[in-house]
């Protein structure tokens, strides 16, 4: 179990695909923005502004990225990054815990 | 939207009924804690360790409190209290974000 100290957390969540992804926004003394989130069961595609990485926490999901037509599978403590202005797609068949952290250019 | 300041938050989902219902742990600076949790489309039970102050923040879940046999429907910006050590109902048709209050003895 880890912990982010001295962070601020947006009350509200956000709500993506009728709640089967949702995330709760962090951020950082220092302004940096990460999500924590938890996806279910289930197809998504999303779009990125900044760049993201994003890491899994829990489960495990089966990630398209973009410019490739492999699939991969992302298991708890693995990670991958997404450039920014891009879609990628996720496949979930449980749910999975993740953090996703925004980079900034 | 609002905010928690100055808080931890643990990495780690907190992950009930198959990741039905989810949540992030916040603790703040004087030790209280809350959770912010999403709660989807079902049916639970929940037992209660310490007092619960349960806020709803968006949706609306249908709550039989401990000792009830009425059903009352708990919308955005409503909340409802739980007594320690008891056992309580929700049933979800959406999703409903909400966030825990545990109230020490």
């Amino acid at each position: 179990m880890s912990e982010f100290n001295n962070v601020t957390v947006v009350r509200e969540a956000n709500v993506y695909f009728d709640g089967k992804v949702t995330s709760r926004t962090v951020v950082f003394e220092d302004g940096a923005k990460k999500t924590l989130g938890m996806m279910l069961a289930g197809e998504y595609s999303f779009n990125t502004g900044l760049a993201e990485l994003m890491e899994v926490i829990g489960g495990e999901m089966d990630v398209l990225l973009p410019g490739s037509t492999h699939w991969i599978t992302v298991k708890a403590g693995e990670s991958f990054d997404v450039p920014a202005h891009s879609k990628f797609d996720l496949v979930g068949k449980d749910f999975a815990d993740y953090c996703c952290s925004y980079i900034e250019g």
